[in-house]
């Protein structure tokens, strides 16, 4: 039995009580090192440390290969910041792999990146809603001005020579060059203090080049215009 | 001072544990009653059920009025269902209403319902990104039918003569008749079994119709054609 826990963004901080519960039920605890305090990784007898696995090309052949080999015979507690559905290519493996073995995969939802960043930034997304994309997928499709924009993974589009020209073209082509735009860093790395860069999207092509390696872009709607 | 708390989708379950530490040390808890266990809203030495205010016209003002008269003096806790700043205007009225009287306020994130619901459908959102919009204000805008789209407040098209037809115009636009969507009922009231209801987009103005008033209409990403 394998369960998948969202621990939000914060270390710990944003653990639910359902996620808590579990951790104290399970025999084993797969998480990054760091991603949550000391004593509630020792809430089960073996604990395993995942951020090994996440800085390496094969991280999800590694963690479902490692989890697996437990689950067939304990109960298996699997953690990750944030949210496990949301930008978590490994988890969305792992719960693929558990499915073609048969063995059971419950995920419970966490914080997300997106919802610690609009609390970083006081934005309520109460009106038409919002989107949250990753940056390399935003070249060569349209952007919806109308609706708030995450976009997550800016650091990807150093990968590909062009991609992050290509992005900026994207971008400074749906919004005016004074229209501002925010760096956020609290998403993916549990943080005790956000950092909160705004900036006129004229200087986006500048402000990526020196931005946090897993800053959050956040760029609020354009206003309508009044018919 | 106010700190608005984010408790998740079910009851209780997806309080963080920011958010039980808060709930600890505040001197009055305002909450609709049923959103959290009873040991959790006696935490505090006031409680407040905030559930009739939910259901009139003037919620905002309501929750503003008694709020505020608290907060001068005491250190208040507000809880929402859900994530605070995600589709709830009385907070973000509330949270306004702090900064104009001078009132230090706060917002914890939370489990949102887009967070529980990709959940419920084990639906990854791990590849381009996703979308979550109101429904009255999907009629007369373009549906980006390559990412997966939430559509809240389904209940809300009935408050107005012919816009439940328009979101069913557009919505069948944007996808073939075939395209399955589901509406899932974990959104703003919690519940212990999410109730999950799929079919061919072809029958939604039917489905629209008997839908529980608060579930959540997921349509997954149409497939991209090869290049």
């Amino acid at each position: 039995m394998v369960t998948i826990i969202g621990l939000g963004i914060s270390s710990g901080e944003h653990l639910t009580l359902e996620g808590l519960r579990l951790l104290k039920s399970c025999d084993v605890i797969f998480a990054p090192r760091g991603a949550l305090p000391e004593p509630l990784l020792r809430l089960a007898a073996d604990f395993r440390d995942t951020s090994a696995f996440y800085h390496q090309p094969e991280t999800e052949r590694l963690l479902t290969e490692a989890v697996l080999a437990e689950a067939r015979s304990r109960s298996v507690a699997v953690c990750t910041v944030g949210h496990p559905l949301i930008f978590d290519k490994p988890v969305a493996a792992l719960k693929e792999a558990c499915r073609r073995a048969g063995v059971p995969c419950k995920v419970l939802p966490g914080v997300s990146a997106v919802d610690a960043v609009l609390c970083e930034l006081g934005f309520a997304a109460d009106q038409e809603g919002f989107q949250a994309r990753q940056a390399a997928h935003i070249p060569g499709t349209k952007i919806d001005a109308s609706l708030p924009l995450f976009v997550f993974r800016c650091n990807a589009l150093a990968a590909k020579a062009g991609l992050a020209g290509r992005f900026v073209a994207a971008v400074t082509k749906a919004y005016p060059p004074g229209h501002y735009a925010s760096f956020v860093e609290t998403a993916h790395v549990p943080r005790q203090v956000a950092l909160v860069d705004s900036f006129p999207l004229k200087d986006l092509e500048k402000k990526l080049a020196s931005a946090p390696a897993e800053a959050t872009l956040f760029i609020p709607p354009l206003k309508k215009k009044k018919k």
